[in-house]
């Protein structure tokens, strides 16, 4: 992968809060530059894992040297357990150990987890400190990277305490997803096939053309793609940062997702897959309620499946999935604004309740949904 | 103390997040209209201490009722020791069984812990619900009330970790300071000194002129004086949201404070009075380094002696301070934005190492200033 390789930079615009997520190949060891200029810190610690660290800190920690940084470097453990909040109490420890002020920026190099423990840290620690995310995931890199939602799991549920803090700067090194394994290479995925559902029907048709390249890391596909995906993001960050309504469509796929994964204990699905399950679910959903036109679950579970991810509902009692949907943060007096598709490219929120969302019957708690029989 | 006593409404206004603080005497039957108003709300949990609630949750929470939400109750245990991560996990715990969801505000009523404290698990609380003050002390009415500071404290600082989250509305009934000890009465004023001596000479004269009707309470002269402190916090907080600039003279007389508060491991000392510590300190120093005329400090200890509050450092070793000092929230690469007096009416902040603002010799350290001599 040379330096000259396909780039792009998308702006999120947040008025004062405005930041670029700036996507390339072989372009990690030219980040320090831009974090030293975005952030104007005199320290860097980066938070990773080991696996990540071993591979890419040695790299990001040499450019920020470079850029006149001191860069320290904190590892957890690797996996969702690690984001809770005793967790987040260490950090704080370390980084006052570290001398770390407001003048020290905290760089998120990672999946998902690390970027959500790292931002939530960054916002609350001194009331707030500069916050950088190197996403090494595809989920980091089009989810978790833009947005500025942070935060940990309770043991009542996942991102149940969390915070609204925006990153400085993303940065994307696309040649890093090399040493991804392909299944979270595919659960990334997931939520790229969710931005051209709910925002782009040709980018939803670029997907079904040139799914087998992207999931082979193609450069030329896959920056492009990634791009349009964050952007797709971005546009609905930036008119709503807070979730008070156009933001809520990003949930597409999501409140399935979370009840899945808390009914998991989080292990044994990665998060991509729990959002292909809920977003299969909402097509279907989406059709039998009469909102999308036949045929729209049919593209989405199949495109999905091309990305190898699963589309049916695990086997937990309809009770159990109601409970966990009860618990869903964007429930208000009792009603889920639960996001279904009018059509490829185009969603909408609609105020359900849990029962509504998944109602009685065979449909979704068996393991599928009968074709034909529940519409 | 009637319905018809005097009042005040102070706009604290942050764009979107734009809030009124009102004040009033024996006006807590009816805060709940407005509440439910200000958060539309169906629920709220009202989070205060055991004597607080005893007094005044009762009145709060049938007022909330009338205004048609439910309300409920959670009390914590007094003292800044409950102001920590793990009470607040406690908190989320509590908040999730009584099914609170963003339709659910958290409504502090209490001390500046209580704020502190609530203020931070509303913030954090599903990435934030709705969070309404309602004080009962000089010191939250003036101080905690007003700029969106929450917090809580860590084993190794006060309010190392913290969050920016407005209240909806801040409800202040002077008539709740009745009950209060004269000692926390007299802490609260070092906050209405701190507040005329960085910002307004006028309201500095009138505290020299009603000091004791002040701590005797009396309504007429205490709702506008009050208000008035408030207003010009508010008129800071308001330029400047996020402590960029301006808002850095609200922490005239805390540099010291923190360290003071650390030192004591938060024990024999209150806020208010290490606040008043550091503030004559801090108006020394400004003498010392030639910034405020020769007399500022003279008048600024002794008004805060007339509210029998503290004025000299306690004595712990020169480099205990330095370390506390260095682990200073503002402090930014090394140096302390410390605010100083240029007159009564106009503070500014300078950047000075740890060990400038605390120069080795007797000055401060000995437990008091010789007169002349450190100037």
């Amino acid at each position: 992968m040379t330096a000259a390789g396909p780039a792009r930079v998308i702006e999120v615009d947040l008025g004062e809060r405005r930041y670029p997520v700036r996507i390339g190949t072989g372009n990690l060891a030219r980040a320090g530059a831009e974090i030293a200029r975005r952030t104007g810190a005199s320290q860097a610690v980066v938070l990773s894992v080991p696996g990540v660290a071993r591979r890419h800190a040695g790299t990001l920690e040499r450019s920020l040297r470079r850029a006149g940084l001191r860069a320290r470097r904190i590892v957890v453990p690797d996996g969702d357990r690690t984001k809770r909040l005793e967790v987040v109490e260490r950090l704080y420890g370390d980084l006052l150990a570290l001398g770390a002020d407001r003048g020290t920026a905290l760089v998120a190099l990672g999946g998902g987890m690390v970027g959500d423990l790292a931002g939530f840290t960054a916002a609350t620690f001194l009331r707030g400190i500069p916050f950088v995310q190197v996403p090494t995931t595809v989920l980091a890199m089009v989810d978790a990277s833009v947005g500025g939602k942070v935060g940990v799991n309770l043991p009542q549920g996942k991102n149940l305490v969390g915070a609204f803090h925006q990153p400085r700067l993303v940065w994307i090194d696309v040649a890093t997803l090399r040493t991804l394994p392909r299944r979270e290479r595919a659960a990334g995925f997931a939520e790229v096939v969710k931005a051209a559902a709910l925002g782009d029907a040709s980018l939803f048709a670029r997907l079904e053309r040139d799914a087998e390249a992207l999931m082979e890391l193609d450069p030329r596909r896959l920056v492009p793609v990634l791009g349009r995906a964050i952007a797709i993001k971005a546009e609905i960050v930036s008119r709503d940062e807070r979730e008070a309504g156009a933001r809520m469509l990003l949930n597409l796929g999501h409140t399935l997702a979370h009840a899945i994964e808390a009914l998991s204990g989080y292990r044994g699905i990665l998060h991509g897959e729990a959002v292909a399950i809920g977003m299969a679910f909402s097509a279907r959903r989406s059709e039998a309620l009469g909102l999308a036109p036949e045929g729209t679950a049919e593209r989405v579970v199949a495109l999905l499946r091309r990305f190898a991810l699963p589309t049916e509902l695990p086997r937990f009692p309809r009770e159990a999935y109601l409970a966990a949907l009860r618990v869903d943060k964007k429930r208000r007096d009792g009603y889920i604004h639960y996001v279904v598709l009018r059509r490829i490219g185009r969603a909408e929120t609609v105020p359900l309740t849990a029962a509504r969302i998944l109602p009685p019957g065979r449909a979704g708690v068996r393991g599928r949904v009968p074709r034909g029989s529940s519409r």
